[in-house]
């Protein structure tokens, strides 16, 4: 299955705590078995994190966005992690990639 | 002017040396000022990279893409700095943000 949609998420975080990588890493997981999410990137340099995860709709993705556990966890990401964030719904138009 | 395209790209590193640094910096100032670059975020953590550049157009992307400096940073990112890379060009369907 292709992606054909993929959520941006950018963030500063505040404060990180063994509950923030614990909930990160079980979301991580539903999203993909539960929610069908196609594939999951994230890089955090200096508080500063980029997320990148992947779908093959705009319906799966509002799906994610309303199950019950992540909503809680987006929750506890506003008032203990984040500083702000920004997330951005974005449509795949063309692909190409190197390798050595 | 709102940014209505991006381009993500991510990379894994296999060596960085400076000038790997000053030809990203002065790609980036170039993308800003000559081909009007709205916005650009790039975190890097353990030789994987994740930087997103913001357009209002996929005219603007492609200018920017054939510019003859970028072409030849381009060709100097496969043969010394990247393992792989993989650039995706996608079009901004709705943004939300959080700010504490």
């Amino acid at each position: 299955m292709n992606a054909k949609f993929a959520v941006i998420f950018k963030a500063q975080l505040k404060a990180v705590d063994p509950s923030y990588h614990d909930t990160a890493a079980r979301m991580r997981q539903k999203a993909i078995e539960d929610y069908g999410c196609l594939n999951f990137v994230s890089v955090n340099e200096n508080n500063q994190e980029i997320s990148i995860s992947y779908w093959e709709s705009e319906q799966a993705i509002l799906n994610w966005k309303s199950d019950p556990e992540h909503q809680d966890a987006q929750q506890k990401g506003a008032s203990r992690w984040y500083r702000n964030y920004t997330v951005e719904v974005v449509e795949l138009k063309r692909a190409y990639s190197f390798n050595n």
